[in-house]
């Protein structure tokens, strides 16, 4: 069994209508990446130090991966993530890698499957299913070619032809790296910080009381002050501005936006920091903060992504023992209409605000996301994040939203990754399902050849340079 | 880049299959149109007076079409809707219509450019994809058109083979330009009155209390009296039934029946009209009459239709400013099993009693309307409605609802629209995708041609026919 | 019009994508049935007796059938199905089959129509579509076929190639039935029971009181002890695994488990059988009750299954007269997230614990389920199930979960059904569904044809084996 990229991948099984793909696609195939949103280390591009072994490049930490392994009855440890309560010693690399190969049957059909096949044909020339049987050869191969210069992160970089690539950052993080970055004559790319301040807004949040205290430390103001917390916040954002910012991240798990007047928030505030607030008061709080994020995009321009939806850490026993990201955050149903009703109708219709509205509970895509972009000139359509960033999935997000809120109020495409190595591959699949949707489209008629092509470029390029004020 | 209409749009892509699907459409293709619920003025036909100018014709009552120019950027005063706060100009005609050719790109895929393109080419032979370039060529156009005798309102009702055409109108609407048209022996087409009686049901609703009133007043009893407000309804439904109405409409947040003894009834009547009522009172109230309303189906014949889950003027400024229909009615989750079930355990088997449901949240066909369709004789599938009469959705629909509740228990296609010109586009288009959904199962081998031709006739025409009592 | 079954029904239409079906599907379309969970009679295969009448056998007990000709406006005693309230007589089987063959046409598209056509044909070499002229001769027909040896339950059995097949069982059945057949040695096939406790752990449910009534009476306790009430609930299942069960299925309307100390929950106990539990704390006693059950199942290893969200009997005047099961059973939304996380944060890591996870709202299949089981060693994505076991609705299925979890979480096909002849025509739909939604993904490059072969039969045989133990 030979592993190979079929050429054709993912256009539609018609003739006619994956030769009209083929074409919109080649088009934008080699066009530079946009990466508005991701979770890369910047520091992995300024020191250019080469990636560790073939495990900790793609398994180690792809909870993606990790998971369907750990469903099969792998333990994590094995898989070479400690677990903390024990102290006990993980597996070896190579172990990690058997055990991987040993599983490859799992991904079939899976994004992840999808992505990790990209990689290893283009990047490495494997061309051979993982097994138990050719485990340390590949192993051993993709060590090796780790080990040249052609694989060290700035070489790739360049050779994923990543023009921007977006960061996410805590909000009292310095952003030396990336500033030593900017001034790195050397490097040309743009690897830009985003403003990810969850931990700083909600009371409930796992060291809120402690992130509180050092924006005050930081701001020269009274830990207890309102004030100074909402001064803080907004001089954070202009740190990041001067950095080269262009967007702020709110993990959410509902996208609730609270309006309460200055001293109502306030009076939470202080509750919150006795720790004496209610679930609903602090969900009120976390919902008051939301809104005065949405404020500050309009007063300093940098664009408001909302991931809402998502059960962190659904088995407590995992996340005590492993830590999070490790394969459970499950999602949720999602609601927007009503929640975030009171920050569209403050900020909805103001010039220049973008929001950018994302979703892993897939019904909100027809009924609320697309209705809403097709109305207020600040909302944009999310592409399909996290369990939806998938070849099927992008499709049915496609078919859900174009059809209301036409091609021109969505993101582009989000690669959202922590894998380096599965950027150029994200960012092929999504051109490449944008060119068949196209295509099915031109074929039955309702949009023409020319149109497409127009489209398809623009979904690519012209779309996230505009929403990510690129 | 030349404007054109494929004559196999909407057509699969397989070759075969689109055969088949071309075949099936050639039966039904020239059936006249049966339009049961939509929202032209009657006075149109009555007067016959010609049409005004292409962007009043197109874009200046199409809140599908505004609204994406307005997320785009563009101001509705731009696009000639007069801000009442103000009263400040508008745009004027030959302006509005300026900007829209500059927004052509924005519809491509949408329901909108859909429609709008089979109008420009069917029915004013345009070639060209509208630009800023050819915007006044354009205008002067269709301006010229309209002025002649065969795009006159009614030679057009001819030329489209409209059969019958519902419009949906006030309860207190004398009706007396249906019965003029009726009367009129120079008309010979069918134009229906619709009962809809929302803002004289729930307490809710903006005007609610003066409508009480008016309902009193007709009726000669007094304002106070609950057993007189029933008394009026019923009487107002007489009228309509009278007049030729066949059905109900009532447009409801929530889908909730609440069965209420008279004397409960009553009693929040009387604190509906002192306006103590709680939410939770007035939804029980506004409730208590949705069940009345299918008592009164029940007694008077009037099919009652339900289009629930559409959070309406999701944004107040722009409410205000411009008023409703501008483009931010937005879909929420809807949910029937348990809000109509009241309604259903009274009156759900009765004969003759016909109920169509509608859905904007589409995760409700599958999962409720389908099954509630497929066991209660009175209950029909409304066609996909609003953000969801469009070729994808349409598909979706078919493929939700068929496998549980067969085609013949569908409502047949529903154009409800505001737009005229757009009334053969969508109907042609239903057609089309009716046609290409039983061409598909034809190929699949789950349905031979035989049965797909009979099925087809039937669903544009015998269907619509018997659901509406036509 | 003939009636046939086309060879290559239910696969792509796409002619290379087709043969590619066409070829996976050759692979497993003689293996033996192994179905897990079903409603079939076990005395019908002790007894070998022969079936009814073809009204008996296709139309009576078939509330998918039934309820469509109800909708249609037939009357259920015009079906054969007695009302309860009045004693009146219903109609003979030959005019039940006549109305049926009458309402022939409301079956095109539905699963329903798809599983008799194809017993129709394949089983009584009908190839004429029901008709109210042919009514009478395919009743003579199909009577005289089931008078013959070869129309015997057993003989029916052993051409089906069934290996397995489970019934659902009442927790105090003595399953003497099951025990006879087990050493009958002229009967191969393994009849495996199914434990089915709900109405013994619903204090909502019909008889909840009595029936642990009955269970204290079995295990010799006092029916007001919570722990005698616990130990009989286990000895059951004991009684159950020794008679070969695999598993213990769980209808519910809600998936919710509540985690209380035995001392609450003994006191809810007492109370529930004292008639004064509110509705809240009914539901927390069954939640419970469900967490014992899976605390059970990590004991005793029979498979957990869950079938929630279903709101049955919905019209209660049909309940009334007719009884259960009579075609208003309605989908209601489902959420798992949230509501069965207690239960896993138990035992969902449990090695060897099986937790089947089925759903009617498809909308968690993407959401929640497929990322549940992408996790948890312990959850398996249930197959379609009632509404849901149909051709397009089996492809939404493997498109929503198939991404993020894989092929190899999933439970194998699951017919579910109360009639033995449609057994063949369900398993051989999942298995062409499959094999079609296999293809699609080698011929879009996504996987490729010897992982594809692997797979297809993995689907139809060792995942089942796996996930009920067989």
């Amino acid at each position: 069994m030979k592993l190979q990229l079929d050429p054709d991948r993912l256009f539609p099984a018609d003739p006619a209508t994956r030769d009209v793909a083929s074409g919109l696609y080649s088009r934008v195939a080699d066009l530079p990446i946009l990466s508005p949103h991701g979770h890369v280390d910047p520091a992995l591009l300024l020191d250019n130090t080469p990636f560790g072994d073939p495990s900790e490049l793609f398994i180690r930490y792809d909870h993606y991966v990790t998971r369907l392994m750990h469903a099969a009855g792998v333990q994590l440890s094995d898989l070479g993530i400690p677990d903390r309560t024990t102290g006990a010693a993980v597996a070896t690399p190579r172990e990690v890698w058997r055990t991987f190969c040993a599983h490859w049957y799992l991904y079939a059909g899976t994004a992840s499957g999808y992505w990790l096949q990209h990689a290893f044909v283009e990047q490495f020339g494997i061309d051979l299913h993982p097994s138990i049987d050719n485990a340390d050869a590949l192993f051993d191969r993709i060590d090796a070619a780790l080990a040249t210069d052609a694989f060290r992160p700035r070489a790739l970089f360049s050779q994923f032809g990543i023009e921007v690539l977006a960061t996410t950052d805590d909000p009292m993080d310095d952003l030396a790296t990336h500033r030593a970055l900017a001034e790195d004559p050397s490097f040309a790319g743009r690897v830009l910080p985003t403003f990810r301040p969850d931990a700083y807004l909600n009371p409930a949040a796992a060291g809120w009381a402690d992130n509180v205290h050092r924006l005050a430390e930081w701001n020269g103001s009274a830990a207890s002050s309102y004030s100074g917390y909402i001064d803080a916040l907004a001089g954070r954002r202009r740190h990041f501005v001067e950095h080269g910012a262009v967007s702020a991240d709110h993990g959410v798990f509902q996208p609730l936006a609270v309006d309460l007047d200055p001293s109502a928030a306030a009076a939470l505030f202080d509750r919150a920091l006795a720790g004496t607030l209610s679930d609903d008061e602090q969900r009120a709080f976390a919902g008051h903060m939301l809104l005065e994020m949405a404020r500050m995009s309009v007063d300093d321009g940098l664009v408001m992504t909302v991931h809402p939806g998502v059960l962190r850490n659904h088995h407590t026993d995992t996340f005590t023992r492993f830590g999070p990201d490790t394969g459970h955050d499950i999602p949720a149903t999602t609601t927007y209409v009503d929640s975030i009703r009171p920050l569209l109708q403050k900020y909805g219709t103001i010039p220049d605000f973008h929001l950018v509205l994302f979703a892993v509970d897939e019904s909100v895509y027809s009924r609320e996301v697309a209705p809403l972009a097709g109305f207020y000139p600040s909302v944009y359509v999310g592409a399909p994040w996290w369990f939806l960033d998938a070849p099927d999935a992008v499709l049915r997000f496609r078919s859900a939203v174009t059809e209301t809120a036409g091609f021109y109020r969505s993101s582009g495409f989000i690669d959202d990754t922590r894998a380096f190595l599965s950027i150029p591959a994200r960012h092929d699949m999504a051109r490449r399902l944008d060119s068949a949707f196209l295509a099915r489209l031109v074929r039955e008629g309702r949009i023409d050849t020319p149109t497409a092509e127009r489209i398809i470029v623009d979904l690519v390029d012209a779309m996230p340079r505009k929403v990510f004020k690129l």
